[in-house]
């Protein structure tokens, strides 16, 4: 057996099944391992930071890695983009990087690279040195740390990078590719529970609970629900939460606004801050006139429990410590909205997705407009919420690709602005290959909108020539529907809110993936 | 005046022109001082692997850098692998990559990752430490910097990482501002003449001038090639130079094949390798059974000069010390090749390009077929080819915008195979922005071709469902012609030899951008 055959077999075997590739000839004996063992699922990219970015979709929904098998240096840095907001998100993901052998690479021929470098930058655990008979046993160490939630925003990025000889290479007596079992995650670790008492005893209407990583978990959220209901203090989210299933019936949970003077405006009032799997709030970007840090001032800031700690039993036992077990949280209450009509808006769009969506859709998020589905939706469906974690822009589609396979029998959509979908359009082939049940809204405002957002606030009062056509996506305008066509993905442009209910009816009963541009 | 216009400011009084942009928040100030000075020509790309390899093609064609507007360490990332062929030609470039405030950073906020790592990949000059009175002088050294030809393949690639602060900020008394010339590049080492009169010494018919970097130069390829007149010996070119100027009158050189067996066959004889810019050659990747150096056992390596050095000045030298100045090479005769006919093949659509193409085109190679019109464009017009340098496939379409650019009277063409063009598809958009002259040509052969090669090179015989499913892009087939129409930019699609010679003359004639889908 070669070394790349026992490290798909070992995979395999320790409970990874998807695999989403953009291979190379150095990666050419893994590609022949995955013929042999049919059970891994190939699921071809045709750009890297697709492979990335459903990898990261897949891990939010399933809690556990795919694999993106990645050409050299520059397979790696085109997937980079997506691996940075995996990253934010805590998502598991090993990526596969196939390298010249060693010898090869002092050579430096064309394609090398200082591939272990450009890792860093998004990786938690790191290896490049594997050889065939290390190989195996290297892709369940790569797997275990990635299983393993990692320090601040440290992620759970593994990258194995493999000397293309560790792969062709016999592996000799591999006794340890016969014993692997299924890897599990290991246990959380418990914040002190006196810790948690003492900060029971400060609680107070003035406290505000900030949620994230797996205190966003339901059952997490439904606890730090009564203990407010309790306070009567507040709970609130994080901007960009990784994952959020909600919907009617689900506590209502404030979320953080974007700009630094909302957050400070949100916050005003707040006397104690009690973090639960969040960092103290900052700010996004940096700004000349508003403070970073936007805990205010003279707040008391509790860690209840950090990210990579079990958030989750330390709300339960806040919630004990607050005998709030039996109080009754505000929740969301199902409500019916009235149909738009007319010119179509952002708002309309999102209201009509929110009511029609079916029940457990999975929404992907992203830069641009999708977001405004989020307030509606709580009070219609039951559905997840994948939002951008890293501001890296361009995750949505790809996002979508691993939410569908991970769940093919729920709906997904992919929200996405006009300008973030281009930045990986390719994920469009790759959901019509795969018959994914994806369906692409772009909110089509043909212009980056954040940025002439942003400019303004520079306190400039009129955009200039060169600046607009910076932030113009209207010369020529991009026909996504077109687009979406000639990858196979159905399309249609809508510029009214009635032809976008028709589009949306219409790709919500077809089997397989959709695009709808809504023009704005 | 703040750091950001002080930059730009001094960037365009040292000559540099062209910034290729995909800016986001951090980089709105410098946005501004765009606006306010424009001369400096922003070209918006919707993705930033466009703009790194537009810069590529930029400087392969001016000799002196265009700026790159990257936003943080995702689109620096989005970059890297286009730098990476560019590091490999050698083309300078200026990165400039908006950072948050060092205040900032520190706080581990979403977009917040390891920049400067990140660059250690690609660049040979990085600074992150600006500081608004310190930035125009960053500016000038990082350009400096991009102009001074590295040793190796270490590159000409600056990055220049700016804290928000340094833009917004005020620059104080700028008296270097004041100052700036034109900044031309240093003169070239020389190497030792006593060196290159042994080295001629040693010539003898069973000799091979290996040429790369500044040894393709027109002149310096004229002497080396006026040398193996005299001595009776071979010259050939490295099998992916980043720039070939050629065509009829110019003398006959080999280009070295791809593949080590192949290598290894054009190489079995000789017995004295000259290097001339050129590395001693070596395989694009290592295979189990044909070795990685190919240099032939017992032949005499001499290196007449490296990369980095007067590698023109060196051929002269050897011509003179050969008294090969009045010795006649064979040259390119001009050819008329009869019209293609019936089913397109890509040996049809090289002889249709290299015949129709207008004097002077610039030819813009990737992966997957178009270096076949490398062969008969020798013998119909002068063209300059822009080759693939370091592997990392969808550099051709962003090439041709860069190239376009800085030629604006000649034609360009990118010829892409249908997977290459794939990564990069974005290009189009900004050939459609800028009416660009670029005709594109996708060799659509409905798969990825060079890996089903590799594949079978493994010694399979047959190719399984897992990895044929992986090597494919039939299933769904890509409307190439479509999706060069959602862009703006008009396509045809095209099955036989007569309809693309109809596309094609109409695609000359157009202005502005065109695509063509050679269906094989």
């Amino acid at each position: 057996m070669n070394g790349a055959l026992s490290l798909v077999k070992a995979l395999v075997d320790a409970g990874v099944e998807v695999c989403f590739a953009n291979p190379g000839t150095s990666e050419m004996h893994l590609v022949q391992a995955m013929d042999a063992v049919p059970e891994f699922r190939g699921v071809l990219c045709l750009f890297e930071g697709v492979c990335t970015g459903a990898a990261d979709g897949y891990a939010r929904m399933k809690g556990k890695p795919a694999v993106t098998l990645l050409h050299l240096g520059p397979g790696l840095g085109n997937g980079i983009a997506n691996l940075h907001n995996a990253r934010r998100a805590g998502s598991p993901i090993i990526n596969l990087v196939g390298n010249h052998t060693a010898d090869h690479e002092v050579l430096d021929a064309p394609l090398t690279s200082d591939i272990e470098t450009l890792a860093k930058n998004v990786s938690r655990w790191i290896k490049k040195d594997a050889s065939a008979a290390s190989l195996a046993q290297d892709g369940l160490a790569a797997l275990t740390a990635a299983m393993t939630k990692g320090v601040g925003s440290s992620g759970q990025i593994s990258t194995l990078i493999i000397p293309a000889d560790a792969c062709w290479g016999d592996v000799g007596p591999a006794s340890v590719v016969q014993k692997v079992q299924k890897v599990a995650p290991p246990a959380l670790e418990k914040p002190d529970q006196a810790q948690v008492a003492e900060i029971a005893s400060r609680l107070s209407p003035s406290s505000l609970i900030l949620l994230d990583r797996d205190g966003l978990l339901p059952e997490a959220r439904e606890a730090a629900a009564r203990v407010a209901a309790k306070v009567g203090c507040r709970i609130a989210m994080t901007t960009f939460p990784a994952r959020v299933d909600s919907g009617p019936g689900f506590p209502v949970v404030e979320r953080l606004p974007y700009f630094p003077e909302q957050v400070q405006s949100a916050l005003s009032g707040v006397t104690h801050l009690v973090l639960a799997g969040a960092q103290a709030p900052v700010s996004f970007f940096a700004y000349p006139s508003t403070p970073s840090e936007l805990t205010p001032e003279g707040c008391l800031v509790d860690c209840l429990a950090e990210g990579h700690q079990d958030v989750a039993w330390a709300l339960a036992q806040l919630m004990t410590e607050a005998e709030a077990q039996d109080s009754g949280p505000i929740r969301y209450e199902k409500r019916t909205n009235e149909a738009p009509s007319g010119a179509l808006t952002t708002r309309a769009v999102a209201l009509m997705i929110a009511e029609s969506m079916p029940e457990k859709s999975i929404l992907c998020g992203d830069s641009g407009g999708g977001a405004a589905v989020l307030g509606p939706a709580q009070t219609t469906k039951a559905h997840t919420w994948l939002n951008l974690t890293g501001g890296s822009i361009g995750q949505g589609g790809p996002a979508a690709i691993g939410a569908a396979i991970a769940e093919p029998d729920r709906q997904v959509f992919a929200l996405l602005g006009d300008g973030a979908s281009m930045y990986t359009n390719q994920a469009l082939w790759t959901q019509a290959r795969e018959r994914l049940n994806v369906i692409t809204v772009i909110f089509n405002n043909q212009r980056y909108g954040i940025l002439e957002t942003e400019y303004l606030r520079l306190g400039v009062n009129e955009i200039g020539q060169e600046a607009g056509a910076l932030f113009a996506l209207n010369e020529p305008s991009i026909g996504f529907a077109a687009l979406a066509e000639s990858m196979g993905v159905p399309g249609a442009r809508v510029t009214t809110a009635e032809a976008f209910q028709a589009a949306l009816t219409e790709a919500i009963n077809r089997q397989g993936p959709s695009l709808i541009e809504a023009v704005l």
